[in-house]
């Protein structure tokens, strides 16, 4: 069993089609995953929905602690890109490698909703590195699984690259 | 570097708009993998482009020729899902455990060109496994690695499953 | 109020993942109109569900029966492309243009669920072309409304052109 | 030959994924012609690339200024949902019913490039009700024409309607 975390961020924005905006609403995760015919048995739990660039300290707290009260070893976390990092850092302080917990965290360029997303993909790759990469925090963006302290994302081109 | 090898199924069916059948044109890897804002070293390469269910044990030994040639250590082999686990034993039989090689097929239930695809989701499931996992031959469908002799796929509902 | 009556064809064909066919299911008129956020009042009904190469003489009579039936005065019919002319023959046949009736057929060259369907461009043109055009019978594809006898389908481009 | 003016609006709207914000870029209305499988004769002039919201007065006198240049009597006008009666207001003092010009303005409630978009319906719904309608200047959505003093834009529904 995989539990899976969802904070927001691009995978989940939709369109607002009276006021033209982007906004969230529901978590698209079981549609997904659904679309994906995925058999990997997961609970699904919402802590937030922001955007990364609005997280704050008590929300990075928030996903620590939902983290250390989950019972099982294996976590996904769908997040922001812009801030992934950072609460890779936050949640890394608290699960060394020793902890016996594997936490990823994904997320998406593009919006699930829009049609041309990375987030299938993302998904994907996420729920197959969390199955068998040793205990740590990680980052799974791109096809590649990037341990939390080896990864910057590149602002001019989107793209997560090792440090 | 990872070596793709390209086989046909269901993933790279189109729809021929003249005749309303279904046919093989070009795969659609490099598309997916685009979409997917994939970084992944690979290589693709295409050995034929039938529906698995027409696959026959030249086209088999030639997969297997195309594995034993390949320099890289980890391959994903695209596929159709009928016949994928027979596919794999023919893999297993040359490239045990022991044999460094570390191969992963993949396909798809509904072509990727048909919108609501299994596709990106599979490939980046494939994609992930086959740089963690140790050397063996593997399926990758619905989220989860099956060991080449631990799955099949039931005809009715169209999940792979563990033997 | 606008009476629509569905027969099958390329537009409502769908995907079989279990046995890797086309099949028909339901229509997904009222999905595309809730799309196109029609506010047009229409009435549908589900004639036959067949490929436009099946359609037999019955099979006409009876499209030309509901028509006759409708009491609406304006009617679209959702129909294969292959023998939309000869089904448009048979019901100028019965519905001159002096009959009162402005009938369009229209259909679509890739089905609908496949994404890059031409369906839902055609249906608005059907449904608006439908409330403008004189009593007759018309099809509406490619953009452009035809008189039953003044058009052809041209078998290699897949194109409706001007007799 | 059908003359298209391009102004922008939710029709073109794309995601910037490197911002996270919507932003214009070129036009989707070839792709989409093209998806519709559209073979009415059109020749497309993009005159700006602005949310209806942010149309000016002297926007709005570019416009009229176009299609006076234009030779074609039959145009469609890509525009915002926003302002679309307004500039159709605009229109309709300087092209009377006795212009000779039928002008049909459209547009989408969700941009074309983010999938579940009814730009397509309503382009197909416009070309369709430009090529029949008499002379004057109407607007085509939801499937319906409206003239251009004879509707409203639900701001609270997003619906066109009848006055």
């Amino acid at each position: 069993m995989i539990r899976i975390f969802v904070t927001g961020g691009t995978f989940d924005k939709e369109y607002n089609e009276l006021s033209g905006t982007l906004f969230f609403k529901d978590t698209h995760l079981p549609e997904m995953l659904r679309l994906g015919r995925s058999r990997v048995e997961v609970s699904i739990g919402t802590l937030m929905m922001v955007d990364s660039l609005d997280m704050t300290d008590a929300d990075r707290a928030l996903i620590v602690d939902a983290c250390r009260e989950a019972g099982e070893p294996r976590i996904v976390i769908t997040h922001g890109t812009d801030t992934m990092v950072q609460t890779a850092g936050a949640l890394a302080a608290v699960f060394p490698s020793g902890s016996g917990k594997t936490i990823v965290l994904t997320g998406a360029m593009v919006p699930y909703a829009f049609g041309s997303s990375d987030g299938l993909f993302n998904l994907g790759s996420a729920l197959s590195f969390v199955q068998v990469l040793a205990p740590g925090v990680y980052l799974a963006m791109n096809g590649r699984a990037f341990e939390w302290n080896q990864v910057t994302k590149n602002r001019h081109t989107g793209v997560f690259e090792s440090l």
